[in-house]
């Protein structure tokens, strides 16, 4: 299939080759074209603009930094939009604000272009080992079109619903291990604070209701003090960000996303944010010490 | 081995009775007579005062409400500590204050009394199926004499640390599940309101590092709005009171379990003291509803 690609950064570059190494043709642009220089040995065509990739492919898929450039590759001036052939499918994998995905979604179907969100977890790694958990939203026809892409892809792929659902879906996600490693962060800190083994209160909690993947994996990372990205805190600061719109626009309120939010604002300000999202055990130790 | 056990409500009922099925004799007190009706049947004896249980037993049970009562019942007028013969060991399996748990050893110790504190999780069912998780503090070799009959009421036992060390751990549980519940809470209501199938996130997001007991099992007890406790709102509302004094005493800062502690306030102020404490999710619904 002559597939599109653009966004060629930390997730999209290997996402781009699996799909290269399942013999599709790549039809590439980049805004940097330093991007491009790992393509060089897969079938792929380098083009001019957005539009031009359109032009050559019956599915396009972004994997950008948030809405506005979602928003200018799909409709803005040489977008995807201007040069698309009838029947064309757009595929954002990147994580951005589900009304924005509605709106993107809407202007592209009125004219005649099928949209897809499909978010992704798993990080870095997901995306070079192809495990990627992908939560797509859009009609199913058009979604069982696109299945076996994402199956290349991912090891979990799930239709959630209409267009934007992979996004609210995916901010259900970061609300889930953003507060989720707050809270290991905060019981890992009460506990060393209180001169309590670390390392036991985790075993023990492990055992009982209190088990989590994060308890497990990120919990064990902190007592090796090892704050290597993995999944960097100003990302995790700018989905939180998401999702504080999104209450903001429904009037929703959610307190532990919020003081979650906030830490990674202090993350972020301490010059933490291109550690691992659990550097908030350093921000909170940080903020409880005379050191 | 002569048994006293003091605090026989829900939880220390049935964990005194294991303790009689496995062939030790009982000595009880009981604030409401009431409580000691159901000790009809086993080799139990009944006294006036905690200090006469103590004259009769080696090793004492406490499973009370909070410090004070603990508190009362060891150190108070005709409490454990005055009748206590020499090397008795009083096991206070109650969530309290990890400090509070401190100074009482402290003051035991000087009369030559020793302590543990060994809190639980698992609630009402796992005191009766045996099946609790027992968190303690104290001396190794006090803690090694009692676990024979702490492997009688739970299936996991671990000597966290010294005396104390057993409540922080409890805490740092009641962090990570209070605040856990929370995330799970937010994120489905923000997925309700944003008419996506909940059903359909949680299963998508089990597959990823969003997993935990909670979302698979608490998850699926929103989904079918069994408010039923389980473990009640004003009772996480005490433990992260707890907490949060704690947090307080020593300078840390903890705005995740803060915001849930907060939260557990609304709950207990809504009415929604005696539903377990995943009603939060209704009184997220009730915050962001016109209805």
């Amino acid at each position: 299939m002559n597939i599109g690609f653009i966004g060629l950064g930390l997730m999209g570059r290997p996402m781009a080759l699996h799909l290269a190494k399942a013999g599709h043709r790549l039809h590439l642009w980049a805004r940097r074209p330093a991007a491009l220089e790992a393509f060089a040995e897969v079938d792929a065509a380098l083009h001019a603009s957005p539009a031009e990739v359109a032009a050559h492919a019956e599915v396009v898929f972004t994997m950008v930094a948030d809405a506005p450039d979602v928003e200018a590759v799909a409709l803005g001036a040489e977008g995807l939009a201007s040069g698309a052939r009838p029947g064309l499918v757009l595929v954002d994998m990147s994580t951005i604000n589900p009304n924005a995905a509605r709106q993107i979604g809407g202007q592209l179907a009125a004219r005649g272009i099928a949209f897809i969100d499909a978010p992704v977890s798993g990080g870095e790694t997901g995306a070079i080992n192809a495990s990627l958990t992908i939560m797509a939203g859009g009609e199913p026809e058009i979604f069982e079109r696109v299945r076996p892409l994402f199956e290349v892809l991912g090891k979990s792929v799930t239709l959630i619903g209409g267009v934007g659902a992979g996004q609210v879906a995916k901010a259900c996600n970061q609300i889930l291990t953003g507060v989720g490693v707050m809270a290991v962060a905060e019981a890992f800190n009460f506990a060393a604070r209180n001169e309590v083994d670390v390392s036991k209160v985790r075993t023990a909690l492990l055992g009982g209701f209190a088990a989590s993947r994060i308890l497990e994996n990120h919990g064990q990372r902190m007592l090796d003090r090892n704050f290597k990205p993995g999944f960097k805190a100003w990302m995790h600061q700018k989905d939180l960000r998401i999702v504080m719109e999104e209450a903001h626009r429904l009037g929703l309120m959610l307190p532990a996303s919020a003081a979650t939010a906030q830490l990674f604002n202090a993350m972020v300000g301490s010059g933490m944010g291109e550690d691992d999202s659990i550097a908030a055990l350093k921000l909170l130790e940080k903020m409880s010490s005379a050191e």
